[in-house]
């Protein structure tokens, strides 16, 4: 007998799907394959014991205070530490503009809570991070795409996608999922001119910028939208007048499975998004919050963080490498400044979800890159990969194999292709 | 200059507002003030060292699995534990029934997202649980209520209200909030009778179950339905396939810092929860979960409950005696079973709202009935009042100043209440 609930959904449940990337996470936990697919941060890069330490030293010094109810917007010393950190990056923030959320894909769900009609669009990247996507099909957001290229997007085709009056704009500046691609400096700034020119505000999501491997920092959105808005004379002085909301993350850069991200934004736009996720879940769990605020403070944070770049730089340098050895001719692929992603494109001919069950056969998995765009009939000959989660020896081992597939493709036959070499 | 941001919002905004209650709790930290107005556990009861045990064990023994992405489902054996819990209430469900959730607030937020159309009715209790106002309002939702009385829902009144076809019933059985009632269980079985009879399912919330201080455990509505069912050849053999999902916490028997709940549903109900949490914020802390399962397995949850009942049976005689003494006539109150608050009527021309800004005075605070009511015009001379949260001295003297206030009120006159006694 069906249950009373199967005809009562509502309408935005046809817009939701449980995500391709974490169906497939739980296909590849299989140990015989090596799995690019994931965006998991490198597991033995977790500072565990100072985790352990951090939350003894946590319930000591705050006893049931860390149990207990909490205020919304989140643990002041945190909140004080984030406007401390982007303070590097040129972006001035007090603990007002700061809410916690339970990672930045709450703070996505909370965006589309607060700014989407039914019908109402966004502006994204083509190809961009999926859960976006999916946290606003919730909300039954429709989409104006604009291409991306080594550069970040495409800014020289922006003005005629503004014109059709996105509600917002979502971008990813630095290392983009998945494309791992970064923004130029003079793109942003036209970004920003553009954003102010049509009055369209911009959400940065920007959970990669602090693992850059090499280069110097770009300067936020939100910290060009104060120079830009102060230079036309539109501003006063801070940032908290202006047009981007700032969203940032521990996931890549200390513990996912934390939970915690946060939100910089406008004092009123905090507010409402107060007020949104008092409805939603109270708050962020204090014992974490201040757990993680032990872990990263005196100086750890920055310590820990350029032992991840070095990790990541080494095994993206690695699977450079071997693709340059392994993979056949006509493929290309995005050479990122840090970040935890690549993009390859492979002739256009070879459709990579439908290769994705042949790979899963060879033991070796990715993403296909039509999942990170808007129509899923676009991006067919393109794969994401992921070079923080995979040991070194699996990265060498892993692109052979995608490489020997992706040749037996080409050569038209099914070439033997060993898996266990 | 305004943001890009404030023209923006979306409709569903205009019905999101910070909840009072919690408003109330930041003005209330005041320590001269003794505030019944919160719905906060005893903290001193918080088994901060067995926790502490528990975290140091967590990372101990799941390393970096503690600190990494998880599963949207939640962690298995807490999963598994809630099952073996709720059976002992004749609830059968497997760990494919159960989701963990950040509180059960986050619960009825997915509610909303995953039933709810703008305009669609939820039939609530009168006065019923504000946060379950506050999430469901952001879906645009409108409300049918039927009113309470000592024995819960007046499921004599609730026919011609199913007749208006709301998507769903909203129940709190066991010490409900506000009004710490509880549903006898001829109207449970009256209730069930009707779901069925109109197709209209239920969602049953249960945070305070587990907190009865004294008489036998009622049969949760969840397991009535599936008795109803198969007396009447509906179904099969399990709750699996029923129409009611059950809502869980730890908030009220643990600690609600650490932000966990559940909803236990038939699994292609699940399925969709799953989704929509995918979407909100990927899963709940590894690591919070994992170490509620340490602190709560082997028997210790049973002894620690025990202990809470103990304590806030204490605090419930307390305040009763002391609402005896203290009270001018006209006032009468709930005397509850279980649970953190009761329910006082004042006579009907006392605005309790109007009256709060001078409790404060008077150092005490409460939250004012209508704050509960879908219609804030209702309920306008009755208060909750929360005795888990207050020292038994806190209660002798805060319900003497409560007592006096009212005292005076009746008089007619400003008659000198001393709040420093």
């Amino acid at each position: 007998m069906a249950t009373l609930w199967s005809s009562r959904y509502a309408q935005r449940t046809q817009r939701m799907g449980r995500s391709m990337i974490r169906e497939l996470l739980e296909l590849t936990t299989r140990p015989d394959i090596i799995s690019f697919a994931g965006g998991l941060p490198a597991p033995e890069l977790f500072p565990v014991a100072r985790c352990q330490e951090a939350a003894c030293r946590t319930l000591t010094e705050h006893g049931s205070t860390a149990l207990q109810y909490g205020p919304t917007e989140g643990f002041l010393p945190l909140r004080q530490f984030i406007c401390d950190r982007i303070s590097r990056y040129g972006i001035a923030a007090n603990p007002a503009n700061v809410m916690i959320t339970n990672g930045s894909q709450q703070a996505l769900d909370l965006i589309g809570k607060l700014l989407l009609n039914p019908g109402d669009r966004v502006l994204v990247e083509e190809p961009t991070y999926l859960g976006a996507l999916q946290a606003w099909n919730a909300y039954q957001a429709e989409y104006v795409s604009v291409p991306i290229d080594d550069d970040g997007l495409r800014t020289d085709l922006l003005e005629s996608a503004l014109r059709i009056g996105p509600k917002f704009m979502y971008v990813l500046p630095n290392f983009q999922n998945p494309g791992g691609t970064t923004l130029s400096e003079s793109r942003r700034k036209a970004l920003v001119r553009l954003s102010n020119k049509y009055g369209i505000p911009i959400v940065e999501d920007d959970p990669y910028g602090a693992l850059r491997f090499e280069g110097e920092h770009i300067r936020p959105l939100v910290a060009l939208d104060v120079d830009y808005q102060r230079s036309a004379g539109l501003n006063g002085h801070s940032f908290m007048e202006g047009n981007v909301i700032y969203l940032g993350t521990l996931s890549k850069t200390l513990a996912p499975g934390l939970r915690l991200g946060w939100v910089v934004a406008p004092f009123d736009v905090v507010e409402q998004f107060v007020m949104a996720k008092q409805g939603a879940d109270l708050h962020t769990s204090n014992f974490t919050q201040m757990l993680a605020y032990e872990v990263i403070k005196d100086g750890f944070f920055d310590e820990h963080i350029r032992e991840i770049r070095r990790v990541y730089r080494e095994r993206r340098d690695l699977m450079l490498d071997a693709m340059e050895r392994y993979f056949p001719e006509g493929c290309s692929w995005t050479r990122p400044a840090g970040g935890l992603f690549l993009w390859v494109r492979v002739p256009g001919w070879i459709d990579t979800a439908a290769m994705l069950p042949e790979a899963v056969e060879h033991c070796v998995a990715y993403v296909p890159g039509s999942a990170f765009y808007v129509n899923p009939l676009r991006g067919c000959n393109t794969m994401r990969l992921n070079f923080s989660n995979a040991r070194p020896d699996q990265i060498e081992t892993g692109i052979r194999r995608l490489g020997d597939l992706l040749k037996a493709k080409l050569a038209g036959q099914h070439t033997e292709v060993t898996a266990h070499a």
